[in-house]
C-alpha cells in the first residue's frame, strides 16, 4: 500500500526524489547549500502530511511508515544524510510514543555520522493527555504550522538553533481539538478501526481513531465549533492574532468544511480572537475518517511573515 | 448549507468577493481590463469545483446552486455582469440538463444586457450516454482542464472566439471514467443517495451518485485502473502526450489515490500513452463519495503551455 502510493507520488511529482524501497521522499534539489534541512515523518494515512509537504519553503525530506505506524530510525538517518548541506538538520516529530523513540534513536545515529541534529516535538492536541499512542498531548494539526514556518526560517538561511527555536515557538503557541463523525478504515484491517454509531460523534478524537473525551448525540456545526474553539481557548489565551487551520480528517466534504469554518470564525469573533490567516482543507488526515479539527497558532510579526513566505509542495503552495 | 459554506469561503479567502445572498463568487480584481472573463457554475457538492477555481489564471466567477442542483440564470447573469470588462464572457457548462437549460437562458439574458457571451459545453464522461441528469455524455473531470486552460488563454489576452475555441479543443480531446466504492450522502436527505453494499463497486459512476455501467464485486486498484483507462482509451486514441487527472470523489484517502495513480500510470505505459503532466487529488468531487475517476486530455504544445501557466485559486495554484 505505502510502496504503491510512493510510486504514484513519484509519477505525479518529478520535483521530488522518491526512494520507494527505503521509503524516503526528498526534494530533488537537496541538499541546498548553506541551509538547514527539515526532516519529518510518521505513520502513513495522514496525507498530505508529511510527504506532501516536501519542497522549497517547507520540508526537505519525509519518511513514511506503514499506516499509523512510526517509520524506523534507518529511514530518518537516510533522509538526514540526503538533505544535510552541513548546516544541520531539524527533525519535526509528532508526539506519539513510537515516533519519539525512533526519532530519538535517529538523532544519535545521525550525530554518529557527523550530522548536526536538533528536534522539535509537536504536541498541540488539548483533547487528552496520554492516549493509546501517547504520553502527554498528541501532535496533530500544528505539525503543518511548525513545518511551514520553520521551513521558511530555514529557507531564509537561519542557523539550526534559530530554526529549532522558531519551531518550538510555533508549537508552544499552537493548540488543536478534533471531532469525529465517523470512523476510519485501515487497509490492513479492512473494517472500521472503531465503532461510532450513526447519529453520534466523538469529541476530542485523535488522528488514528484513538478515543477522545466523550461521545454525544450528533450536534450542529455551530455547536461543534463552540466546543472545539472553547476547548482550544481553555489552553491558549491569545493576545495577538492567530493562524487558523480548519482541517478535514479525510472524508469531510469541502462544502461542509467551509460551512464549519464560518461557525469557527463566528465563535472566535465572539471570544475576541482576531484571525490573521485561515487555511481550510484536508491537510492532517486520518484516512477516510469523517470529521474535522481546529488548530490555532498565536502569531507575531515574524511568524506571520514566515507563514506568508513562498512555499512549493504538492500539498501546500503559494508565492512560487 | 450552501450559504454557510460561502460565508466560510469568504472568511478564508479575502482575495475573493463572495455575494452570499445572491450566491456569486468573484475574483476581487474583476473585471480585468481588456481580458475575456470565464464564468462557470453548477450544483454544490463538487468542491473545490467551481468556487475553488476562481482566481487569476482560471475562472473569473462561479455560481453555486443548491447541492446537486443547477444554479439559476439570474446568478449567471450577475456573475457575467460583475466580471465583463467589455471583452466578453465565456460560460463553461457541464453537460447536465438543468445546467444547460439555465446557462442557455443566461446567455440570452446577458446578451440582452449587452454582454458578449460564448459557451463551452463539457461532456467528457464515457461511462454512459444519457443518465438521470443528462442527455449525452456527462461533464466531469475535464471541467478542470477546460477551466484551467481556457482561463490561461483568457489571461494571455486572447479574444473571446479564441478562448472559446481553446475550451472546445480541450473538451474534444478529453475523456473520463469514474468508479464508486461507496455512496454519497446529501445533507438534505441525510442518508446515502444510493445503496452500494460493502464489497461491491460501481463502474462508470457519475458525480451525483447516478448509476453507472455495472456493479461488480470489489476489484484491486490495478484491476480498476485497467477498466477505467481502457474505457477512456476506447473513446480517445491519443497520438500525443496527455494530461492525466487522477481524481478522488471526496472520501478517498490521498494514500489510496496515489496508489491508484501508480496503477493508472502502469496501464498507460503498457498502452503506449505518454503522460506529460499528472494531477492527483480530490478536485471534482461528489460530497463524501468513496471512489475515483481518471481523465485524460490529449495535448499539444499550446495546450501544455497554457496548462503550465501560473494559476492562483483556492483549489489549484502554481507559478504565483
Amino acid at each position: 500500500m505505502v510502496a504503491d502510493a510512493l510510486r504514484g507520488l513519484a509519477a505525479a511529482h518529478p520535483e521530488l526524489t522518491v526512494d520507494v524501497e527505503n521509503r524516503v521522499i526528498v526534494r530533488r534539489d537537496a541538499p541546498v547549500a548553506g541551509k538547514v534541512a527539515l526532516v519529518s515523518g510518521g505513520g502513513s494515512g495522514h496525507e498530505p502530511l508529511h510527504g506532501g509537504f516536501v519542497g522549497p519553503g517547507m520540508l526537505s525530506a519525509a519518511c513514511p511508515g506503514e499506516v499509523f505506524t512510526s517509520p524506523v530510525p534507518d529511514q530518518m538517518v537516510r533522509a538526514a544524510a540526503a538533505v544535510d548541506s552541513g548546516a544541520g538538520v531539524l527533525f519535526v516529530v509528532k508526539n506519539y510514543t513510537g515516533d519519539v523513540l525512533n526519532f530519538d534513536m535517529a538523532v544519535e545515529l545521525a550525530e554518529d555520522e557527523g550530522i548536526q541534529v536538533a528536534k522539535v516535538l509537536v504536541d498541540d492536541d488539548v483533547a487528552v493527555t496520554d492516549s493509546l499512542y501517547t504520553a502527554g498531548r498528541r501532535g496533530t494539526g500544528a505539525t503543518l504550522f511548525v513545518e511551514k514556518i520553520a521551513g521558511a526560517a530555514a529557507d531564509e538561511g537561519r542557523p539550526l538553533e534559530q530554526v529549532e527555536a522558531i519551531g518550538r515557538r510555533v508549537n508552544d503557541r499552537s493548540r488543536s481539538f478534533g471531532v469525529a463523525l465517523g470512523p476510519c478504515t485501515t487497509p490492513a484491517k479492512g473494517s472500521p478501526t472503531f465503532d461510532l454509531p450513526a447519529g453520534e460523534l466523538e469529541l476530542g478524537i485523535g488522528i488514528h481513531g484513538e478515543p477522545g473525551r466523550e461521545r454525544r448525540p450528533m450536534m450542529t456545526s455551530g455547536e461543534i465549533a463552540d466546543v472545539a474553539v472553547d476547548a482550544v481557548l481553555a489552553d491558549l489565551d491569545p493576545r495577538n492574532p492567530v493562524l487558523l487551520l480548519v482541517n478535514g480528517m479525510g472524508a469531510t466534504p469541502l462544502l461542509e468544511l467551509y460551512g464549519f469554518n464560518a461557525e469557527v470564525q463566528r465563535v472566535l469573533a465572539e471570544r475576541g480572537v482576531a484571525v490573521a490567516r485561515t487555511l481550510v482543507g484536508n491537510y492532517v488526515t486520518s484516512l477516510d475518517m469523517a470529521g474535522a479539527s481546529v488548530t490555532l497558532c498565536e502569531i507575531d510579526e515574524e511568524l506571520l511573515r514566515l507563514w506568508d513566505a513562498p512555499v512549493r509542495t504538492p500539498g501546500l503552495r503559494w508565492g512560487m
